[in-house]
């Protein structure tokens, strides 16, 4: 063995011995609150790529889209299809889209009252809340709502929320919070929505 | 209509005029080089977001998992079974785990080559080098390698890279650089990675 192999050893043997025992001193089970927010690009696609893990295991997931609108994109085409998933487009499109707050706010009511229902069947592993922030921004629902339903859901359940500008009171709600920061987007560049990454 | 409503139908139509116009400015297609970095939650997620975004257009992807070992976990176990999915599980673990710098190394080049072939070859949509940058930073593989492999590739190829402190130039060749912050994590208050989330 050379001097560096057995130096590489030393040290990854050390690192392994911390980290095994912070994963150690991890023994807790429980359903997740997620919270992704922020500018940047990927907090939707990451709750997507959590569907796939969760069909993964033979579970189901529950996904409501309370902005996106009815256009079939790539993420509904493909695991709206699959076993296991249930998929609510609750939306219309953003609020410049619709320019009609009556109709949003009862198309953003009736995707909760679906997510409602969702988020107590101790059948669904995984619940995403997809672009859920917004309908708190525009105060289509109220913190008053969602807050209960989501801390009276089956213990072992996973949510997800996404959406831009996460509202204090569900990043506290929240075990696990990412601020997907934009450090660099291709749109400023010219390049318009591509499918597979945007659609 | 209510003075409310007029007012928001005036408010969304000037912001529809706003964004119609960003969207029309916007008229390139391309493959796009993304870069999900950070600390945070969500960025090989983010990733299989994508791949399940290709599947729903019919395109094919290659994943690379090059750090990840051979545990069966969610993500390979839905998404590798998938037409259209090419999936390598290159690594055996974190250089901790396998205390064994040669055989990293070897496992990182022979990834890293079906990874070259699979960005050479236009039928593939979307190349996903998940955990990409800590080969860079162990040195297992040189940005020189890499780069060019990148940039050669077939015009409206994408490819998503994930890792933890992308260097400079990545970010630089990316189109699209997402920085995931760590703003609050489970694990820290001593849950375990969990089905269908981190697994």
């Amino acid at each position: 063995m050379s001097e560096e192999e057995r130096r590489h050893k030393v040290r990854t043997a050390k690192h392994k011995k911390v980290v095994d025992a912070r994963i150690a001193a991890a023994r807790i089970d429980k359903g997740l609150v997620l919270v992704l927010t922020g500018n940047g690009k990927g907090k939707s696609s990451s709750a997507f790529g959590m569907v796939a893990r969760t069909l993964g295991y033979g579970r189901k997931a529950a996904v409501f889209q309370f902005i996106k609108g009815k256009e079939d994109v790539g993420e509904r085409a493909f695991l709206s299809r699959q076993d296991g998933v249930t998929w609510e487009n609750c939306g219309e499109g953003f609020t410049w889209e619709t320019q009609n707050r009556a109709r949003d706010i009862a198309a953003a009511r009736a995707g909760w009252e679906k997510a409602r229902a969702a988020l107590s069947d101790p059948d669904i592993s995984l619940v995403v809340l997809d672009e859920l922030t917004y309908l708190v921004t525009y105060r289509y629902l109220e913190l008053d709502e969602i807050l209960p339903a989501i801390r009276g859901r089956p213990a072992m359940q996973h949510v997800v929320i996404t959406g831009r500008a996460a509202h204090e009171e569900l990043v506290e709600l929240a075990d696990t919070v990412s601020a997907i920061r934009d450090e660099k987007h291709a749109f400023r560049a010219g390049v318009r929505a591509q499918v597979g990454i945007d659609l």
